[in-house]
């Protein structure tokens, strides 16, 4: 297992930015893209990733976020301040681009960056699907970057990455401890209005902690048997 | 004085590139933007800069890059390692985007970022007008990023720079120094087909050593002298 960068553009609405990512992509690199309900792709998007027509003609098409993450062993939501509609349980500040660089290190694993929709960003409940949240430092008068320039600056501090022994959870572990602790929070009766919150809470922190395989194993474990207790 | 960014773009052959430019550094708070001999900016450059219309209209047009660098305290050349056509007293590795901020950490005065045609970048006689050369660090597959993307890279690593109290050399000073050295070496009859070689030498020495006003002056005194004995 090594370390995998994944880039997924969710409805991209202009194709000579995904053109253009394609071609940032292969400067630093990478080549996992994945695009959600993209805009037509045509001579603008071919021109525009020039020498990197085989990250572009190799993207993987899909119809949501879900099947976008697919795999993957951490999903990050990049948004810039503005974008966030809400402050529920996002770690504030988020992370920046080179904070996210230092956290993965020396890690191995798939880690999916999304970039939202060139004028709408994400919806809320497309930022929940998220583990982490990342923000590019960006000036208060004129935040909004273009969508090629934003993926360009996450490309640039993710190629600096250094894998190492540290595996990043299985993602499909992560899934299900977070489904565990969907039905904890049922099983306890916890306040019906908090239980949502409560949850993602417990998402983020995950998310931030970048458990490792055995670690996830035993949280399911150790909740697995309160649950059992419970009943 | 305070911190200061000038992005000075040579000879860009794409207009949709110009106005991107404008975009990124409105968005990373910069706005000193100096365009030697650009294309046409039309309706193209105009949609890509956005709301950065202010920056694109406030652009300086100039004939050559000694305008264009014209009061700046340090130039600074970007260019793709491929770029680099000599290795002529060229510090080997350039400086990364990373390094150049951290140089630049706790100054102020005027940077000037050079960047070079889309298609051939600098001749190495532009190059040598430089104090300093930066490269980003990309994949060998694929190194030639759109000029945009390269830009927003720069001004992404240098909006971090945090303005200080250590005060740049002054440019004009500067250049008096370099006149200085090249003077010293006619006089002291330094063989000719080294002359040029050593001459660059120096002025990259003394462009990375981000001299301060007071040691400029030193060193303009300390060659004066020799040269006044020596005559």
């Amino acid at each position: 297992m090594t370390f995998n960068l994944r880039i997924v553009l969710v409805e991209p609405l202009y194709q000579g930015n995904v053109g253009s990512v394609a071609r940032a992509m292969k400067n630093f690199g990478f080549s996992d893209l994945v695009l959600v309900n993209p805009c037509k792709l045509e001579n603008e998007a071919r021109a525009l990733a020039s020498h990197a027509w085989d990250v572009l003609s190799s993207a993987r098409l899909v119809t949501n976020i879900e099947q976008a993450i697919e795999g993957a062993d951490v999903v990050v939501a990049t948004t810039g301040i503005t974008g966030l509609k809400t402050d529920e349980h996002i770690r504030m500040p988020p992370y920046t681009p080179h904070e996210l660089k230092e956290k993965f290190n020396g890690t191995n694993g798939t880690i999916a960056i999304l970039f939202g929709r060139e004028d709408n960003g994400f919806t809320n409940d497309e930022l929940k699907l998220s583990d982490m949240i990342v923000s590019i430092p960006t000036s208060e008068i004129y935040p909004i970057m273009n969508l090629s320039h934003a993926t360009t600056i996450m490309l640039y501090e993710m190629s600096q990455i250094e894998a190492g022994e540290q595996q990043l959870a299985d993602g499909f572990d992560l899934k299900l401890l977070n489904e565990h602790i969907g039905e904890l929070l049922d099983d306890i009766q916890y306040p019906e209005h908090k239980k949502e919150k409560t949850h993602l809470m417990f998402k983020r922190i995950f998310g931030r902690a970048e458990l490792m395989p055995r670690e996830v194993q035993t949280l399911r474990g150790f909740f697995g048997k309160i649950q059992q207790l419970l009943k």
